[in-house]
């Protein structure tokens, strides 16, 4: 399947290079600054039907055919059955598509809302998880090690703009990163070769160009999703203001992620020296995240840096950050301080750190 | 004039007390949350009329009565000179309110319109510049060494989101801080105490409670600024959102300003390093700002750090940083990558950065 389109172009490398549409080359250009593989790999690309993920798939069809990208490629959706008829119309739509391609399609049904029955997720939350669990599993069965999504510059600015709103620090601000594991410790990589440049009226340009319809999810016009309204709302009002603000609000992203990855390594540190200071040596085997840390050592700390190894340490011990917010950290920073009210600080679930002997203790539930 | 309050009411602490209303109590607190001095000294009150300059206005009179604060204030105004009779009739009113207080009051004329043509500053810049330049000259007349403006947690917010909209990092997206050096080097204080808690309707609704009248000002309505535009139609939206946005976003420029501060530090210590490193002992007389940095030491550093450090080397070399873009200090960093292009990067204004024998060298104009 992977190499018709190579083989029948090897011969003729100048019509090949004209085939190239200017999006597609940018896409390249993004695909080698973020040092994705040029091929011999299978590749998943998650397609919604929308003019993002159908032009992401027509770009990596150009390129794969021009001979660029030696890549399997292969399709996946998800059936949110959010709605009905119209969900499964979509479905079948991409599916041609593939198969008009050459591609493997796989689909998946999500049972999203009785997902967020289930969980306290809304049904948001709900769909965003149900998407890549989804993704994680086509992965592991096509042996895949690499996830694309068509995420824009344009679901950046949404995305900063959404955990503005909720008050977010840097690590919030920084919005979506382009290449990432598509979960923790998971060795399959989620890359969005699209966020850092492509802006949502690009993809539907290149669409119309490429003469390839693209579908309207209707989700995407339901303004009872906060994401929706930022799109048809908040940003139309942002362009008054600058006509480049989602450029803007994307750039301020970038350099807030780069902050944070210096701070995240100044936090690993600061755990470091927290948990072998003032050990005994020949007691503890190993540094383990769940070793008790030293009050001294973390008091000394700027606040920042000392919120974010905490963050860490409670991770650790607990698997997750699940419900942890602003308020239980500072519980365990009084604790440091020495204030009243306990030796001990509550947190979510169960589990609690306490302070003995000049060292924080992490407690499972 | 400073003590009437105070002494005719020594003699009665309960009824004193009754007098200080909630909001009076909430800036109390505020004041040593800052340190801010208690007494001994003068304070410059700026008063434009408006609801929150009022309020501050009366809840630090409030305060002096109380005997709180033992502090002589006076009221600074400066007339912008942007609305003719209006200007003169706020100018008034506030003299009279100053008058009616017992506080000495101070009138300046601004000339913005004029300011802004014979400079590049648009009318808020210009009208921003002029009320700082004010302030200080009261400050120095009647030897302030603190000033106060009544900005609100909804002005912080603005701020925040204008700077979102340039697409600044974590120091522009900090907003305000609540206290600073009037300008660079001053060693007069500007103060904001209502700045990490006090609501625009507070405020309003404070001086409603005191039965007290306050401004509005034209300026304030006019949709030309953009300022003004955010707080009537973009905060207006945010609140659609999370009817807390205001204290969201002034939540996460607390974060980023404590992150900031935090690379701030960790610049200083790199421009330390890369300023000393390398250099023949003995030549040098001591560590300036000014001197040249050891390009290993730079290029060993994170990006944010470098950034950070190259900004404060050339700011000491300059001046300033006016008109100083992250292209510019892109242009210094590829100087580090011995990257092809020339061996210097041009400043704004003349001055240039060199980089010969392993060094980074600033030259002047």
């Amino acid at each position: 399947m992977s190499s018709t389109g190579k083989t029948g172009q090897d011969g003729d490398q100048a019509r090949v290079k004209r085939r190239e549409s200017r999006f597609a080359l940018r896409l390249l250009a993004q695909w080698r600054r973020l040092a994705l593989p040029a091929g011999g790999e299978r590749v998943i690309v998650a397609v919604s039907g929308g003019a993002d993920s159908v032009a992401l798939l027509l770009m990596m069809d150009e390129l794969r055919r021009s001979g660029q990208l030696a890549l399997e490629i292969s399709v996946a959706h998800l059936d949110h059955e959010l709605r009905g008829q119209g969900g499964l119309e979509d479905a079948l739509w991409v599916k041609r598509l593939a198969d008009s391609l050459g591609f493997d399609f796989t689909l998946g049904r999500g049972g999203v809302r009785e997902r967020a029955r289930r969980t306290t997720d809304n049904l948001e939350q709900a769909a965003r998880r149900a998407r890549y669990e989804f993704l994680a599993g086509v992965a592991k069965e096509s042996e895949a090690r690499l996830v694309l999504t068509g995420h824009t510059l344009d679901d950046q600015a949404e995305t900063v703009l959404l955990r503005l709103l909720r008050g977010s620090g840097s690590e919030g601000l920084s919005g979506m990163e382009a290449v990432r594991p598509l979960h923790e410790a998971s060795d399959v990589t989620l890359a969005r070769p699209l966020l850092a440049w492509a802006r949502r009226v690009d993809t539907e340009s290149y669409c119309r160009e490429r003469d390839m319809e693209f579908r309207r999810d209707s989700m995407n016009e339901d303004d009872g999703f906060a994401r929706v309204r930022v799109r048809r709302q908040l940003l139309p009002l942002l362009k008054t203001f600058n006509p480049r603000a989602v450029e803007a609000i994307a750039r301020a992203a970038d350099l807030l992620r780069e902050d944070a990855a210096v701070l995240k390594n100044s936090a690993e540190e600061l755990l470091k020296r927290a948990s072998s200071e003032g050990k005994t040596a020949g007691i503890n085997s190993g540094p383990s995240i769940t070793e008790s840390l030293s009050v001294d050592v973390l008091k000394d700390a700027p606040a920042p840096v000392r919120r974010r190894a905490l963050r860490l340490w409670i991770a650790g011990g607990r698997g997750d950050l699940r419900r942890l917010e602003l308020v239980h950290l500072s519980g365990v920073e009084k604790l440091l301080a020495g204030e009243r009210g306990g030796r001990r600080a509550e947190l979510p679930g169960g589990s609690f750190v306490e302070v003995r002997r000049g060292r924080l203790w992490f407690h499972v539930k």
